[in-house]
């Protein structure tokens, strides 16, 4: 295995499948690929997939959000999918909502939402 | 985290991603998993990312194999993308050429082999 998670691509979507616990390298690394590919592919949405997260604690919710914020100044919008009921109330319950980032259901909304996104033209911040 | 590997769905395929090295009870557990959704869902193909994967050997081909094999038998096909060229020479050199697995270049590649496939009536036998 290598130390990197796979940046892998659907149309002009960008999909990120997180299913270890990811160390501070990794984060950076992960950003890093995830930067180059939007600007390569000239992607206009990223999907992170959590479905394998057991626990997103403060490090997670704020990686996620970085991320997010990262895509969306390379002009790609964001949704965090396949959240966990147990991980949702654990956040609520700890105070991290993750007001920035975007999220869906699973996969498949987060894909819907992402290309709906896309027929209207970006709202002004 | 986990110790199983996220089988996630997109439109009638379910996409898996391999990003660490997997034990065989991890194997038996996504064979669960996949067939499941498989039957589930009424998946017609399935797609399994290698890209983040340095090394496959036997055990790994052999994996992808019976994988293969019992999505077949389910009525899904599948197709392995993202192998990295030093994985694909090392396989030939070993004499392991996943026979019976077919593959693609990319994860993009892969979906549309399968939306071309499923237009067509598969093949007999």
């Amino acid at each position: 295995m290598s130390d990197r998670v796979p940046v892998l691509k659907i149309g002009d979507i960008l999909l990120v499948s997180i299913q270890i616990d990811l160390e501070d390298q990794m984060v950076l690394d992960l950003q890093d690929d995830l930067s180059q590919q939007i600007v390569a592919t000239s992607a206009r949405g990223v999907v992170i997939d959590i479905s394998a997260l057991e626990i997103v604690d403060s490090f997670v919710g704020r990686m996620l959000a970085t991320t997010a914020a990262i895509s969306r100044v390379l002009g790609a919008e964001t949704v965090v999918v396949g959240m966990r009921p147990a991980v949702a109330m654990t956040l609520v319950e700890l105070g991290l909502s993750l007001g920035g980032v975007r999220t869906a259901l699973n996969l498949e909304l987060g894909l819907g939402y992402l290309r709906r996104a896309q027929v209207s033209p970006p709202a002004s911040p």
